[in-house]
């Protein structure tokens, strides 16, 4: 009893974080993922803007922290192979490839927050065209959908 | 030249992972936090779809770290005081209550992600209440615009 009724409050405290209910099997799946690219989006975002000058630096080795930390989840995400959302099938039909490039991608985001951390902005902005292969992959392995 | 061109090609790297372009100063203000915000959203749902059962377990760790991570970047974005998006005028004139509760809600999240990572998924429901704090934030201090 104790323990279901914590669990119920834990997920009524993290319910209260969401726009949107959670689905059945395979719609979660294709919502874990979706989560996981939207954030990267937005963090990415912010580092575009701190790149640009539109947001302070102060951070910037934060949010690659958490792109890099949200790039480790990644892959893992798409391993049950539900088509659906944004994703092609190519992803599971070349999944050697994909995988590749998910698992270059979060060591290359995770080298770069470690130079961010260590070395500071700039030579951090020498390494991004290097760490940000998001629209290669998009172009091969995403089926953009308007909102 | 070299600097410039190589900020350049950091910045076509972080766009071709962004679906919207930078706006000008106080939108950028307000498009970071909004940025904040849906990050915390997605890794929230996600950390609600793993205590439901509807993910699985493996990585509640590094999403609860990220979402301290991103926890600890919030207060600053709303620093400027840039009344607009979903933030209410309120966030500024009750300023010391709504950094006091922000900070509140990085020190939880970042104990929260320190609980998982130890003491594994059990222990960090246990204190998953009182560190999801995301509703009683958002009745005082956001006014949610349909999308």
């Amino acid at each position: 009893m104790r323990r279901s009724s914590i669990l119920l409050g834990a997920l009524a405290a993290v319910a209260s974080c969401l726009s949107s209910p959670a689905g059945a099997d395979e719609a979660d799946v294709i919502e874990t993922r979706q989560h996981i690219m939207s954030t990267l989006e937005a963090q990415a975002a912010i580092v575009g803007q701190i790149a640009s000058g539109a947001a302070p630096d102060a951070n910037l080795a934060v949010h690659l922290e958490i792109i890099a930390l949200t790039a480790s989840t990644a892959l893992k995400s798409f391993e049950p192979k539900v088509v659906g959302g944004e994703a092609r099938p190519k992803v599971w039909s070349d999944w050697a490839d994909f995988s590749k490039r998910m698992n270059d991608f979060a060591q290359s985001t995770r080298e770069l927050a470690k130079i961010s951390k260590e070395k500071g902005k700039d030579a951090a902005m020498n390494k991004m065209v290097d760490a940000f292969s998001c629209k290669q992959c998009h172009q091969v392995y995403r089926e953009e959908k308007k909102k």
